[in-house]
């Protein structure tokens, strides 16, 4: 019977072949030349799974169990080196209560991130500097550089961005979803507070410039990300983000903004969260099991309680979720627009990311078969795997360094 | 040649046996009991061996090699099972700047003590229950409890101290060589500022009381511990301390302050640093010495080159040693005083203890063997060893859990 399939399968990958030599690169052409670079997703949201009780990254997982997106035999198959694994917090008042609740989780999750590489030190290795992902992966492990989204846990207390600095955070981003004591949020329902960056975000700014931590502009209003260019010593980044052309939403920049930000050297990292892709139909009665499902997270409940309902709500209510077409719209427009020395891939992993055929890891080399058919080069795809990525973090240590230089 | 050794040895330990069965016991025989009690030393500075590049808490290190007196080969021959590994942290100005960078050094020795956890899970296992211990010694790890010694790098923030308690932290002391902001150290040469606690010492006291955390009064003025004493809820500990009554240092408490100790439920581990232990004859050549040392270190010398002139002036002005006799009059004396409930063991390895024929923790066995000899009962040893550190514990956590209670 394997026997069988296997000489079946083969005819039918022979066929394709065929049939792609004259248009298009095969899959596993083009996983073969991801294998070959550097990749790096610029948002990793998987963090926050390191703390569920039960989750082992070393495990293989599935979406459709456990909704979780990234995993090492996950990440082997999607040839996915690594990236920016993010210390997200939530945001509650802007109270110093809320502040010091707020530091103590995000600091627990920078906790988390190094002994997760701490306690599996041939899988992963810890990486700082712009040049350590390549030596990470010549040493066959996989790239952990860690990032801030939500700036929100820093309170007023902008000292403590060394702190987290010192931890090993190389990329900060000032808001999430509302409004902060930093600046505004694209997405918050009240609208703007600030018209931009707060005169504290102002001087997050000049403190992550002065570190050399890159500054993140996802999340922020277009005022705030326009400030961000506009103050930073250095280019920032959209770690994900996506093309306000092809689908109007406050979490996508438009072109005259893409064109700024690459006009200072910035980079855009294409977003796969589904809601911010395209206009999805409403769906009420989801919504309403989902209210229910979050009455379980509250009361406590058992995480295997939480999955076999959240798994129910999946099979009677499925999430309508974008296309990979329209991912790729979002991602060739940018290109378009900028080129490849400012697109990047920053998808969203277990923070929300995903569409139709590209739900976890494993299918990354979809984007970069589309992207060789496009034409780009394995050249191109270097730099959008990582390269530019690495170029705006090495740009931030180095002016962190010139500094140093100039007080001596 | 082996033979014949270990024929000679086993008739020389024949002899010592039959000689020592009317008198004393065997180093063997309590080794082999100490060995089965659950043993704690309530006071190790080597996590700043853990931040030292090259330190390797796995291998097998000595004393006269690297000054080093702690590492998981010489627990095991030492019979040691672990215990409280401070966060250390020296104490700078009184300043904003000053709180803020010992805050951040601080937190990554807890970082460091975590990771050294993560990255051994079968030699190491992290504990924050008086419980756990029991529990990680029958699974053949070594107990890692965290602890502060100085509380400086809270500045003015008490909500920090819930950081590290979220950190896995469970004793801490206010002060150390130096009056700071939460009060009196014993050993400031400006004398007193406070007369004890400073009033955001009683607000610490209060804070640690509420989260569970054993205060910890070692170091601090005989009247901080007093005021300590008075106003914690529960039962403080003399992490490392000694007899006034056997020397007249600030460190050493007199038995008026140690019945009072004892009576409110606390307990004094006896700490094993010579120059409190009695008086040593001045050695100003070695002093010069060590600052020429001490000029190599803030330059940034490699630690090869500090060894290896350490170990020079070690050879040319050896230091004076308390003698392991008058560590045991210190230990005998506490014991004769408050009695076996309220004495344990901590002996500053890695922070400067060590006496003369004791100086790491493969010695340890002299003292089981030397207290067994005064006739006190393996049930005394296993309070001494672990218990009594263990209870008061076990009491600041059932305290916090009250609180909680009396909330709902």
């Amino acid at each position: 019977m394997y026997k069988f399939n296997k000489k079946l399968l083969s005819i039918t990958l022979g066929l394709l072949c065929c049939q792609a030599a004259t248009a298009a690169v095969s899959i596993e052409e083009a996983t073969a030349i991801q294998r070959s670079l550097v990749t790096l997703d610029s948002h990793l949201d998987t963090p926050a799974n390191l703390v569920v009780p039960g989750f082992d990254i070393l495990e293989r997982h599935t979406y459709d169990h456990d909704f979780s997106q990234v995993d090492v035999p996950r990440m082997k198959e999607g040839a996915l080196d690594g990236g920016f694994w993010a210390v997200y917090s939530p945001q509650g008042e802007l109270t110093t209560s809320g502040y010091e609740q707020s530091r103590d989780t995000a600091l627990l999750r920078a906790l988390a991130i190094r002994t997760m590489v701490a306690a599996n030190p041939d899988v992963f290795e810890f990486a700082t500097q712009s040049a350590d992902a390549e030596k990470i992966k010549k040493n066959s492990k996989h790239i952990v550089y860690m990032s801030m989204e939500n700036a929100y846990p820093l309170g007023t207390d902008i000292s403590l961005l060394e702190t987290f600095y010192k931890f090993g955070l190389r990329m900060a981003g000032p808001v999430h979803f509302k409004n902060n004591q930093f600046g505004d949020s694209s997405t918050d329902p009240s609208g703007t507070k600030w018209g931009g960056l707060s005169p504290l975000g102002e001087k997050l700014v000049a403190e992550a410039n002065r570190l050399g931590i890159v500054l993140d502009g996802s999340h922020a209003h277009d005022e705030t990300v326009k400030d961000m260019i506009r103050l930073s010593k250095t280019p920032i980044i959209l770690s994900h983000t996506g093309s306000k052309a092809i689908y109007d939403h406050p979490r996508n920049v438009d072109d005259t903004l893409l064109k700024e930000l690459a006009k200072s050297g910035g980079v855009i990292q294409m977003n796969a969260y589904s809601e911010y892709l395209e206009e999805l139909p409403a769906d009420p009665e989801r919504k309403a099991a989902f209210g229910g499902l979050m009455k379980l997270v509250k009361e406590g409940s058992d995480r295997s309680v939480i999955l076999e309902k959240r798994r129910e709500i999946e099979h009677e209510h499925p999430a309508v979720k974008a296309s990979f077409e329209v991912y790729m719209e979002h991602f060739l427009h940018a290109l378009n627009v900028v080129g490849p020395k400012h697109v990047g891939i920053g998808a969203d992993w277990d923070g929300g990311g995903g569409v139709d055929d590209m739900m976890d890891v494993v299918n990354l080399p979809k984007i970069t078969k589309r992207l060789l058919d496009e034409g780009y080069s394995k050249s191109d795809l270097a730099d959008i795997w990582g390269g530019n990525a690495l170029r705006v973090l090495q740009q931030a240590h180095d002016y962190a360094e010139s500094l140093k230089t100039s007080k001596k």
